[in-house]
């Protein structure tokens, strides 16, 4: 019998994120908690309902003159036995523990209550729930809704619930990874001399590696920190043969200031005459933040403040639609994903007041 | 039902090494050569035989003043579709083709000839055939009688039959593989600037060993060439993880002027401050050829001229027996475990006639 969960939205968004959590939904097991969104959404008129898989869309019709995208994923990583949650104070902060509870069913709580009491926000709001976040990019169920219904991305300005801390935090790095090789001739190493050793080759590229400074650079107002790093390096054939090549693994992380083939064209610069394969490209995001939705988000929720985010987020879909895009989110990004997963309650609390006094207050 | 071989000794010593190879004797699979040397070598008086699971001696006992060793290993590395042998002819020189032919059958059959053939040789010989030479040193038949038979080690020289062109090859390079180790914090590659990256760490060892000089050293009249090598690089958890930990594996060939603790020391003074794990060291032999029979055997055989042996052989367990010991036998070294292994015949007739000649004629 699968398990099922009546939500009740008019409980605390402490108490949704708590139930939603403890309704597990590991990546590809979205289902019952998707059935408990749509059922806990049914009540409400002023929502229309969309369903694509285990994505679910509630959008208002208002007819305001400008409309906001709020998105979070239902999925998280597996568990490590923290479930169910429970709650504890750390020095004198009180927190939810448990697997999902920062990454992000705090923030879809929020997005659930606000959803199911603003009946009249002064934007139009599409709100999304989506699968599949936390595994590969080919099955995310935000990348496969707009590819199925491109009409509901319409909007002028996004928001993710991702854990920002309850800051602001614009646009994204871009990722780029390849693989750069050296070539040489194999022989026994009794007689290295009529060999040539790739390994050895390998040392200007590390070189280059660990003298490299990477750029902080300043897009729209918010300083994004590049990396160059190599993730990984392989070499050899056996204890007694000269290796005939070798693989550094590099990963660039670059501001939003530069496109995905820009930053190819750093890389072939800082390595001239390698052989270099693409092994991931994802475009970066720029934060938008000059948008005039998002300077009045900014002004309302986050004091006149944003920063910047490093990692790589969904906020990137909805900038390669042309569309500004913010995360915004309860919880300490540097707690997802952890074994302590753990949201401080102060920080749910906030992040709903913020929210609802920018959705009834803006002045559009 | 087994293979059977009876082997005739009075044919030719390039028949004589036919027959030896279509024997397949992988290393595990010797028994039934061993079963045919000892039936061949049954018939003469001259010889004791002692037999070490498979691994035959046969000795004169004639109370001359002086004994060398003189030794071969009986297995060969795996087929690879390369028996029955077969003679084919390439740039005018004749050659048999096939598995075992250089490494190092061929030298089994001049020392099987010439062990029953000479009944009155001017010095005493141990002549030895062992098994597991091509595989991991723990079963190596020699090494195996060397703990169980010491005293068969008596002697004043030894002759290994590996091939060498028909060259005196003196001595051997010792052999030192380690594991060098860079360490750093792991972090989110994303966040590159909390962590530490051990793979950029290891920058300065590849530029000490693309740097490095190998030196030539003489050693009693020979010049041994060294190496120093990466043979294998790993490093790396996953493509958006800054690695903690960088591991270069380091192969040292060193000349036999130098013992393992030296050349250990060498790579401590040359890698100083980083964790250095041995992971293989053998030692070195020095060539002896300023003993009194080496000395005669060069300028008998070798036109009073010999070369350095790279490669580490089993001349190093007679070596540090304190017996000088020397490779000597038909067939190119580059040919060894080749697809296309091929032993010149006219290199096998001038072995046996080489070391006819010396255990005939030689003035003790």
């Amino acid at each position: 019998m699968p398990e099922t969960l009546t939500l009740n939205l008019s409980a605390s968004v402490i108490e949704i994120t708590r139930q939603l959590c403890d309704l597990q939904s590991v990546s590809g097991n979205e289902t019952p908690l998707a059935d408990a969104i749509v059922a806990a959404l049914a009540g409400f008129d002023h929502l229309e309902i969309i369903r694509d898989g285990d994505t679910i869309v509630a959008r208002t019709s208002l007819g305001r003159a400008q409309r906001v995208v709020i998105a979070g994923h239902i999925d998280t990583v597996p568990l490590n036995n923290n479930l169910p949650t429970r709650f504890e104070t750390l020095d004198e902060v009180d927190y939810l523990w448990g697997r999902g509870t920062v990454d992000m069913k705090a923030g879809v709580a929020v997005q659930l209550k606000l959803a199911a009491e603003l009946v009249a926000p002064v934007v139009d709001v599409t709100w999304m729930w989506y699968d599949h976040e936390e595994v590969s990019d080919d099955l995310n169920g935000l990348g496969r809704l707009a590819r199925n219904r491109p009409d509901l991305f319409a909007g002028d300005f996004a928001i993710l619930g991702e854990p920002t801390n309850g800051r602001i935090e614009g646009g994204c790095n871009g990722n780029l990874r390849v693989e750069i090789r050296t070539f040489g001739l194999r022989a026994h190493s009794a007689r290295a001399w009529v060999g040539e050793n790739a390994i050895h080759k390998a040392a200007p590229i590390l070189n280059i590696l660990a003298a490299y400074e990477p750029r902080s650079v300043e897009v729209e107002g918010l300083v994004y920190r590049e990396g160059l790093n190599a993730v990984g390096i392989t070499g050899g054939i056996a204890g007694n043969v000269i290796p005939d090549e070798c693989m550094v693994h590099v990963n660039y992380r670059f501001a939003p200031s530069r496109s995905g083939a820009e930053a190819l064209a750093h890389l072939h610069e800082l390595f001239p005459g390698y052989e270099m394969t693409v092994v991931d490209l994802a475009e970066g995001a720029r934060p938008g933040l000059d948008a005039p939705l998002a300077q009045q988000f900014l002004a309302a929720v986050g004091g006149g403040d944003a920063m910047p985010k490093y990692g790589w987020t969904d906020v990137a879909r909805f900038s390669a639609l042309g569309m500004p895009a913010v995360n915004y989110g309860p919880g300490d990004p540097l707690k997802a994903h952890a074994d302590d997963e753990r949201v401080a309650l102060f920080q749910i609390t906030d992040c709903e007041i913020g929210l609802r006094s920018w959705l009834t207050a803006a002045a559009n």
